[in-house]
């Protein structure tokens, strides 16, 4: 299944780098090879009056809380404060097809022969090349070159199905929690594992949002952050509770999500003990929020991300607001985003966000 | 989770190597140092005239044809023909708690590093640690030295379940159908994905019988490869049917299956015209065989291997029936398997296997 060996387009003009903050300025220096064509939307995740100074040669814009709340005024509650959770506005203010999103202490890592990871080059391999829920190939990717779907795979799923997310892996500091981080203190990820797959139609993943890249078009208005950091009760849950809304709801429409390469080198440990606070209420709240979502189910009706996801914000209220009131919030702000989202975007309310 | 570094246990008096047949004597000599430890159970496809000429310092028991039905009787219907799907009378006759079976094309692999490949250490490693099946962990075996539960898995999850079955795959020539054998001659398999992952709840994949192993006490009725080669429509479908039904039934009774290492160096491609004849029965049957395993549910009161083994018979029966009347056939073969079965193991009819 494997096509002739073209180059991988670039996408220069249809693909945005969202980047919530930026505290550090080798990040983009060491990126710059690779991000200097693209256009930078940085999402400035703390106090508006610091200054982020970007290095000449980049094309970018920056939001800080003043521009979140002059451009969706009272709907501005739906995005995070103090926490990187923001970085969903800019998926929303992006008028391009695709996203590539990474967090400021994410280096360029180098493949086993030592050679620098293009993880934007496989994030855009990843999203164009289909993906295979229905049916696990044991080769893994077959759409990659030098190999393929292997005897027994159903020929008439073959085909596959559009990719919506491309979840990429770190090397170094793995993405634990804060249990296994005090744990674990010493783990550091050395495993380079040479394959990308998709994640199969009815099974839930913790989706991380340091590298991580999706179509715009086909899932964006399902990639909300959620409500994070300051005013809130939970913290280090935005990219899984994103995770876990935006599978459901690709299982329903058919989308793909895969996981594997790109690599990128996770620079540094966040601090055990402040994610703990964070995340303890995450931790016991999350055993009824998996059963939750593996239970979803959506109306035939849901034909756009848009009305799945509004269709979820009910069930989250009406299931999940018992388990805390934080939960009825969530369920409302859900539904602000989408009333953002569709107003920043007039077109993208057509089905499957065509 | 990964426990402390502890060496692999070898499990010499509760492993099996079952073989079908031996063309190719440098086989065993390049597996000796890792075969040697353990008992070979050969099942001779063919012409039991031919004399298999096992070298000497192996321990190991063979059986023709003759043996077959001389140990079966009528019931020695149920075993394959002049086909490798023959194997499937040593996981009766064996006494042990696992079973690994592999081809006698299959050698050695090297790994990146240059060095031998102990599959057989792999298998059961993988077997010893428990299954992840109802989330995904995105780096993959959570259990392996090195490496953990990602932020974002559910802590009730991570016991995991116990391990059925933990399928190999092969460098060099990939397990191919023939008419991606046919467009695609000279592929090879190259990548050395470092990796075993388990396969999720709910999603079938291809299961290869060259490099296999699995707990026979709890899943061994489950393995049965069908009705292949002499008087039969079909071939090569053998282990793709066993993985279906044990699919199934792992998944009914919480157990748990593995894909991904180790690797073995699989020599030399079947003749793609030869496999096109034997398979092209089975991929059009195949497009009806996935739906039908896709959907099927087996009662509550089904809490052992063999009555799930039995219900699903009665169902490819009233539903598969009609596809071809090789599908009766297969369904009385399949009662009469675990009839065998059960005759050669009598005290395994316990719930779960034990």
């Amino acid at each position: 299944m494997a096509s002739p060996v073209t180059p991988t387009p670039l996408l220069k003009d249809e693909l945005d780098i969202v980047i919530p903050t930026i505290r550090n300025l080798d990040f983009l220096e060491m990126w710059r090879p690779f991000f200097q064509p693209y256009h930078l939307i940085i999402v400035q995740d703390g106090d508006p009056s610091k200054v982020i100074n970007v290095p000449q040669g980049f094309d970018y814009e920056l939001y800080n809380r003043n521009d979140i709340n002059r451009i969706l005024g009272p709907k501005a509650s739906c995005i995070s404060f103090k926490d990187s959770a923001c970085r969903c506005f800019g998926y929303m203010v992006s008028k391009k097809k695709y996203i590539f999103t990474i967090d400021d202490d994410c280096f360029v890592a180098k493949d086993p022969s030592g050679n620098d990871i293009n993880a934007l080059e496989q994030h855009i391999k990843n999203l164009l090349t289909p993906s295979t829920p229905y049916f696990f190939n044991t080769l893994y990717d077959p759409y990659r070159e030098g190999t393929d779907f292997v005897r027994g795979y159903p020929f008439s799923l073959r085909e596959g199905v559009a990719t919506a997310v491309s979840h990429g892996l770190w090397l170094n500091i793995p993405d634990y929690d804060a249990p296994t981080q005090l744990v674990k203190p010493r783990e550091r990820n050395t495993r380079f594992v040479d394959a990308v797959l998709t994640i199969p139609k009815g099974t839930l993943f913790p989706m991380c949002g340091m590298n991580l890249a999706f179509d715009r078009e086909l899932i964006g208005p399902a990639m909300y952050f959620g409500l994070m950091g300051d005013g809130q009760p939970i913290g280090r849950y935005d990219d899984m509770w994103a995770g876990w809304c935006m599978k459901v709801i690709c299982d329903h429409l058919g989308l793909g999500v895969k996981t594997g390469l790109p690599y990128i080198w996770h620079s540094k440990a966040s601090n055990p003990f402040v994610n703990l606070r964070k995340e303890y209420k995450g931790i016991y709240w999350q055993e009824e929020l998996i059963p939750f979502f593996q239970g979803a189910t959506l109306s035939k009706e849901c034909t756009t991300v848009q009305s799945c996801y509004k269709e979820l914000s009910k069930q989250v209220k009406a299931k999940l607001g018992k388990v805390d009131d934080y939960f009825n919030k969530l369920a409302d702000a859900m539904l602000t985003w989408i009333e953002a989202w569709d107003e920043l975007n007039p077109s993208a309310q057509l089905p499957n966000g065509k």
